[in-house]
């Protein structure tokens, strides 16, 4: 082959670090970086998020005061206009990347779909 | 943007089915595919294997019996030689992917290892 994959992966790097979803995500990114208290909200936000994940892998009990905490913490960051405005912009890239995901993995998705028919 | 993000996931796409990886990978399929007892020895290792894995992650016990099952049906597909070159070639292919994967989510790694610095 004349070219290499990793000049194609290279290319799609660089668009998706041209995309709306990622330009947008980095502008908000800056924007909760910049602000001492949505920054700190957010954080924890993220904090309880994954000891609660942590806790649900491993099978570990998660008590009444960790799931008051955890929606406490959510009501909060869902009336913080900024830091609402950077979760959806997450979602939005982490929907971009399933798709782009899917459409990569398409080949190895038949080659593996092939085996035991 | 002129161009749309998914056009260069779909051209990655392209040069991974046309890469000497997956070309190589695909053919070895094909042959074990069209080889009956090929594809019942390495069908029979991967169910052991895929059992042995979810036993794991579930955290479910594993019997002296089953750890035998699975060093027997090893030991078989390494005296394979066409088994393990799909074995070879399948790790490849892993590799390739694994460094796509780096490069295209280069981004999003900024992005996250920014926050709390
Ligand atoms: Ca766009
Ligand atoms: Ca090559």
């Amino acid at each position: 082959m004349a070219t290499n994959l990793y000049d194609y992966a290279y290319e799609l790097e660089k668009a998706l670090r041209e995309s709306d979803e990622y330009v947008q995500l980095r502008g908000l990114y800056d924007q909760v970086n910049a602000d001492e208290s949505a920054k700190r909200i957010f954080e924890n936000f993220r904090d309880i998020q994954m000891n609660l994940q942590q806790k649900q892998m491993t099978g570990q009990e998660i008590t009444q005061e960790e799931v008051e905490q955890a929606q406490k913490s959510a009501a909060i960051v869902q009336q913080h206009e900024l830091i609402s405005q950077l979760m959806q912009a997450e979602q939005r890239m982490s929907m971009a990347i399933g798709e782009l995901n899917k459409i990569i993995m398409k080949p190895l998705e038949e080659l593996y779909g092939s085996l035991g028919e």
